[in-house]
């Protein structure tokens, strides 16, 4: 009984999730089909790869993991199967697969060429449906090796997210990559990358506001005050305790940030 | 282990659509339970028919649809099963169910009469949790058939989409039916009834703008210039290229389409 | 097959419910998960708390329900299990499961104290994935006696809802708690302690507001008017038929309602 995660910009007004789960149960009765999230800003293909970076670990080994962030669908680019740390990924060629590859060791990638395992008639707007369902269904039911959906490759597209730059000795330029629904900005401090913030001693601007101190939870901020904090996915996150930090000091995706180590 | 679908005006804010999941699990305890969509506008009985209609089909057979958009719950209104294509649909008699019917040989409904297979207490308010849940559930699990539920029915409620006129002799007036999350325009015209859309040869006009040319993918449109395009359920769309055509050129539901054949 | 239900305020542009899905899934893997709601508003606890009141009833016995209103994450609020009619309710001690508790017979509140049972790791930020989740996987696989967990405590956090207020003879006064997704005001008289309700000879104040009868079911209120109706989780709400009571009165949670008997 594996599990498929269903990861797109499709929204929740219209079917179309709803009819990819048609096509899986079609061919997988039995899976669980888990939704990653719908809402993702339409056309945001960095949204989809930071989504599906963030929560593919917390998943059994042979999830099958479905993205679609596909803005060139019917055009040339290559749908593609990921094998990385024991999980399955699906979705087209345009990196959005690549930020969860690249944290597994040696990802290998696959076009999915062998047609014989796609739906009958392929459209020309709707490879979720047509494409990306049947070939995820069929690997979560356990029914075929991913070797006979395509040869490997090399060259499939990669994003990287900006990493932070040293500016003077104790002092980095970084910035958001991510607002979530709390209002909370993620940063691209990673706690892998930068294990001093473990000490909690830091100062940062967030755009062009100070924020002072570091927290371990949302309780010890004072109301109204921005504070960093480590977030449960292993980044630097500024937060205001039961508040819009992005609201509150005007920040968005792309925003400035720059660490001091104290 | 049968499919139930859920197609419904509750949003997601309260737990509406949850409760009849409840419902439907305490009956039917093995259900695939899919969410179709809960965001349909309030009491819009054509969008949940157009809905179920452009879903329905890429289910397996013997999966049971609920659909339930449903101003007229405790009136007289019945409460009715459709057998059609080999699915079942349940809902009210107001139409919701009638285009996916239409889209079926031979389509059979019945008036839901036997008050034992709904649940003990019936509100005057949530037919979705005491009667359409339960009639889904006791279809799913396998354990009744259709014909205890109720008398067949000749006189159901049904909803017709406006069909294109012709008004010269290449030319047709029609008009948009929907709205999707990206913003393309689907229009009333379909590849069955329009098989010469295959070629690709036509121009239009969506409401005062001019539409010059059909794609077969998005990423053949130049940026920023409104396309025709074969969408995924053989309707033709208005779509711009990683924009939205409703939002750009100020079209909505109901708005004229004019196609000339070139 | 145990059914595990999530109501919480993470919204679902992130995958933060997904990766509480997938923590519950290697754990639970035959688990049936719904959820009953997402879009709470942010931190509001009493939100949460009646979201999960109104639905737990319609679960068969059993299944787990996972409440994650959680502003205090991190800090000395106590991570707790309740056992109430039959379920189990898990979530932070903050008064959000305290609403369904009162409703049944002699809950019991366990304080969740066994670490072994959690995430090896455990976030300061994220409750619902390291510990709330675990558990109710748990609980759900028949794995675990809630004994197991921790030890019964008595001092658990409570909210209580407003309670009307008798002002004269034949009136009391009384509040909106909730506005549903279609506008309708759900109040604080319920049925089961206004059993006069039932009569339906009643003339009411909602604010400013004059609401003068009361109907059995929507179709029965002529267009435009506001009227009362008994609501399906028996509370007497104020609605208009097929449109926004809250928008066309001004109404919100909080608004006073006058109640009077003829």
């Amino acid at each position: 009984m594996a599990i498929v995660t269903l990861t797109t910009d499709f929204g929740t007004q219209d079917p179309f999730a709803g009819i990819m789960k048609g096509v899986i149960l079609g061919l997988a009765p039995r899976a669980q089909i888990v939704d990653l999230t719908h809402q993702l800003p339409a056309f945001q293909i960095m949204a989809g790869a930071l989504a599906i970076a963030g929560a593919w670990r917390w998943f059994p080994k042979k999830t099958v993991h479905v993205v679609v962030v596909d803005p060139g669908v019917g055009s040339a680019r290559r749908p593609v199967l990921v094998e990385a740390g024991g999980h399955y990924f699906v979705g087209p060629d345009n990196g959005v697969l690549s930020l969860a590859a690249q944290q597994a060791d040696k990802p290998r990638f696959r076009h999915l060429t062998n047609r014989k395992y796609f739906l009958g008639a392929i459209s020309q707007t709707f490879h979720g449906r047509d494409v990306f369902a049947p070939i995820a269904a069929r690997l979560a039911a356990g029914r075929l090796r991913a070797s006979a959906l395509g040869p490997l490759i090399t060259d499939a597209a990669t994003l990287s997210l900006s990493k932070p730059e040293r500016i003077s000795t104790r002092t980095w330029s970084g910035e958001v990559i991510h607002i979530d629904r709390f209002g909370n900005l993620i940063t691209n401090f990673h706690i892998a990358e930068f294990p001093e913030l473990e000490r909690g001693r830091i100062s940062l601007l967030a755009g062009i506001h100070p924020v002072d101190y570091m927290v371990r939870n949302y309780a010890e901020a004072l109301p109204g005050e921005p504070v960093a904090i480590l977030g449960s996915s292993g980044y630097l996150e500024i937060v205001i305790n039961q508040d819009s930090a992005a609201a509150r000091l005007g920040c968005a995706a792309g925003t400035p940030i720059e660490l001091s180590f104290i």
